[in-house]
């Protein structure tokens, strides 16, 4: 790792952290963040630690009117030992910077974020709860500061890194979810920015979810916007399929997001010798499969949720209801494997996990 | 009018005027802004005109990473006499409710919009320059600014109108500008955001603009995201089609944003009886008109720049120089009467101005 001059200024207070029984998805965060600034012609500098504190922007900040952000989520786990745990942080700072290259926003040096992360951790490890199925969850992202009424890349930007403590992003659990198969509105099209982690994807996917909620389905199942039949991913997470033996998902195509926890599926299953395919599915072919007896397992995969089974898809009215509404095997395992892989609680095979015992211990 | 209560804080300082001449887009901002709150179950409140200052926001808030945002462009013009003069200003506020609703967003009262519009422009009104192709550009947004890390609308939103003196927003003035007709990327689909002013759509918009500009061409002409075939509109602006005698723009279908502009074209060319359509229109009909000599003119249409004609499209290397490059006489008739209209030299025959002459006047 590169060895960047992180000014640090830590805060004379010290918020109290909430209780780890009850610590809900991205509402409390830690004493400190990492920001860094981006000028033109000079490139990220002034990168910093400092007390969590407000950012203040001219109201003609382009972030607020053209949406030129982008951002990262990824996971902090503490064991009882202390031993602070990263699930595949490179990953996240190499996807950062394709969203930033496709919002025509200056790269970041990876290394450097890494870095900044790290240390920040270092300074908050003691906001990272220990409770079972509860972490720190980690937020990375730049926004465009320029004050500037035009439709153009900003010329300044702010890099920020802040941490939250968080319990299970779906109040459920591990249990199934049941999901909207949406026909009506569409998340993102080829050409279009799906394919990068920002902001405008995410406002976009808000009415569909209203309709969702409202008839008491949880999440969204998004088709391609070119035929509307094809399917996508579900809100924040890739989707996953169990037909007749074989695991599919959706094959990436520009318009959904490449997911780490997808990726890292994709190799587990592989190793494990079990069929799967990246390719086209379609709605079709998923009603087919639940007729024919043959829909074994569907699953949801992403950072915040890990696998979040689904118990039901509804398309139109069409209820298919899969394992009888139940966790399937294959999702329970490559949870658990995961889980485990993520805490230190299994063995980390791919060398997927970054260990900070060596670095925290510097400090302790 | 309704009468609301709005607080008005005046500044202790007044900033220097740009000079008039020199004048560029979205780069300068007045002494004074409106501001108003929304908290859920409470309601808009906290209308107030304040220095014009920077906003304060959490780094979680929901702006920052899920594009929850929404605006409006319109502009006032003020004539030697004093009187100033909005062109529509009820039609950008009846949008911008539309797009809030888009984005599960809450509504604003529209009249309160405009009384508050109103109040600041009499305070500001010294701002407004008077010199040819100047104007106060009015921009209103909304911005959702609850700390919360999930994918939901927010429960707290914070109303702004700044203003800004500009100058024309492309600065070769009404020359006609050169077209890349996009191929690869897509601004929106069926389905999607493209009917609202929001955040996102113009975020995606910046990498076909890019290309666009390294290839000597100023503007992007989108093609829908479903056959990548009909014509959508141009970077900020509607676009219109002059073809052997008959005016077609593309019809309004969920992905283009319906511009104040183009509504009143399309009522002023009904008004003269001069033969008009609103329907599909694919790259190839144009193609096609072009080659036979009938495509007569083409010009984009929009709050900024009024008219902008469109001197050349570039669709795949394929080159078409229209009206030999330069403005056409529709073009010309147009833009002369909609800015003679707004800036109060001809007749309102339709009561698109509201005349802010006697509510200055008790100020002045
Ligand atoms: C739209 C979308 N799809 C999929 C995912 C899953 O990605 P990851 O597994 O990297 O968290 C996310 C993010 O969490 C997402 O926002
Ligand atoms: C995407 C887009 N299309 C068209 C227009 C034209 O709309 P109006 O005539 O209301 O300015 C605008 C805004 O100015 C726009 O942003």
């Amino acid at each position: 790792m590169r060895n960047l001059p992180i000014q640090t200024i830590l805060s004379d207070s010290r918020k109290e952290k909430p209780n780890p029984e009850t610590l809900v998805f991205g509402r409390s965060f830690t004493d400190h963040m990492f920001t860094a600034e981006y000028d033109e012609g000079i490139g990220w500098h002034s990168h910093r630690i400092v007390p969590y504190a407000p950012v203040t922007l001219d109201p003609a900040a382009i972030v607020f009117h053209y949406g030129q952000t982008v951002f990262e989520g990824l996971k902090a786990y503490r064991s009882s030992d202390g031993t602070v745990r990263l699930f595949r942080p490179e990953e996240n700072m190499k996807r950062m910077n394709q969203s930033l290259d496709r919002l025509c926003m200056p790269k970041i040096d990876e290394e450097m974020a890494l870095q900044a992360l790290t240390e920040l951790i270092q300074i908050e490890k003691d906001w990272i709860p220990t409770l079972k199925g509860t972490s720190l969850y980690i937020r990375p992202f730049v926004i465009a500061n320029e004050a500037f009424l035009g439709v153009a890349p900003s010329k300044k930007y702010q890099f920020f890194i802040i941490l939250s403590p968080v319990g299970s992003y779906y109040k459920e659990g591990i249990h199934p979810i049941k999901i909207l198969v949406e026909n009506e509105f569409v998340r993102a099209v080829k050409g279009g920015t799906g394919g990068a982690k920002t902001a405008g994807n995410y406002a976009s996917g808000l009415k569909a979810q209203e309709v969702a909620n409202e008839r008491g389905l949880s999440q969204v199942l998004w088709l391609d916007g070119v035929e509307r039949k094809y399917i996508e991913e579900v809100g924040s997470m890739n989707i996953f399929f169990k037909i007749d033996g074989e695991v599919v998902t959706p094959a990436i195509n520009g318009s959904i997001l490449e997911g780490i926890t997808r990726k890292s599926i994709l190799h587990l299953l592989h190793h494990w010798n079990i069929p799967v395919a990246e390719r086209k599915v379609s709605i079709e072919e998923i009603q087919e499969a639940f007729e024919a007896g043959k829909l074994e397992e569907v699953f949801g995969t992403g950072t915040a949720a890990v696998i979040s089974p689904v118990g039901e898809l509804n398309w139109d009215g069409y209820k298919m209801v899969v394992n009888d509404g139940k966790t399937g095997p294959l999702a329970r395992q490559l949870f658990n494997t995961l889980t485990n892989i993520q805490t230190g609680l299994a063995e980390d095979p791919f060398d997927w996990v970054l260990e900070l015992k060596n670095e925290l211990a510097k400090l302790a």
